[in-house]
């Protein structure tokens, strides 16, 4: 794969705006170097992510379902959430899959990670599996959160996404790394 | 699968926010039906988005290089952008491809939408893939861009998102559909 690499566009300024809960917001001002010409363009400040691909010891997948207030709309996914400050993604992993589904897993295993919008937010939502997961908590949802935990067949996962039922783009990219997801 | 669905939260107030360029902000006030107590929300709203898989005759996959201001650094995506106020995302899909890389192709097939990220954005990602594309036209890039085009194999492809080369999640969830990304 060669294909040349445009330049980097210079910084010629960097204004912090409002503080929009889960983003900082910032404007930069870059020079595009085809046309010389300085631009505004927005840049949404986010912490990383993490999300967890767990499996039961039959191979079950642990989903979690809640009401999305970007879509207005109740999704499937898999459990993940923020990593707090200092905390490092396995850790933030194994805490969400506890928080939030009530599992815990003795074997944890790096999918690796993507960006998740690299136009313009700054951050990575890493992905981990979690195998031999059983449920050994009560589930320990945060104030803002009401979920319902269930588990389901990796082939009933694959069909769901075909369907369009789980749709979070990084839920999907989480899971093709253990499944095929061509129809 | 079977999953009991929690309730939809209520919505007692939608309050616009500034603009920002490619979103609309909106803070939206919801009862959690979980506690009873009321939250705000912040959900940015978007127009839905667009991506294509286009493969030349040869079955090599057209790629763009870009500088992207979130993560401040040159990707290798597929091409894609926004859809304009009334086109249908297959016409959005033909002009994103001819106009960031110049190829245009005579068979198109749908491979199904995802949620860019239903927890506060509102919109959809469209994926296209795009048969037998041949390069017809010079790139004719926005003023906010500067793009470099090339192609690469499946296999190149593939290897390219094992190393994290390729890393946006909504390119990733497109290639999903054509390739198994398992390492």
């Amino acid at each position: 794969m060669q294909i040349e690499s445009p330049d980097p566009w210079p910084l010629l300024e960097s204004r912090p705006g409002p503080g929009l809960v889960i983003f900082r917001v910032r404007t930069d001002l870059l020079r595009n170097p085809r046309t010389g010409v300085a631009m505004e363009r927005l840049v949404l400040e986010t912490p990383d992510w993490v999300n967890v691909v767990a499996l039961t010891p039959e191979r079950q997948l642990v989903l979690v379902r809640q009401f999305r207030f970007g879509v207005s709309e109740v999704t499937t996914e898999i459990p993940g959430g923020v990593i707090d400050p200092g905390e490092s993604h396995r850790a933030a992993a194994e805490r969400e899959l506890r928080e939030e589904t009530g599992y815990t897993a003795p074997r944890w295993t790096y999918l690796g990670s993507v960006l998740s919008n690299p136009a313009f937010q700054t951050n990575r939502c890493h992905h981990w599996l979690a195998e031999d997961a059983v449920l050994s908590h009560p589930i320990d949802p945060d104030p803002g959160e009401d979920l319902r935990v269930g588990t389901a067949s990796l082939d009933e996962v694959k069909a769901a996404i075909a369907r369009g039922e789980i749709a979070h783009s990084l839920v999907i990219t989480a899971l093709s790394r253990i499944l095929d997801l061509r129809s």
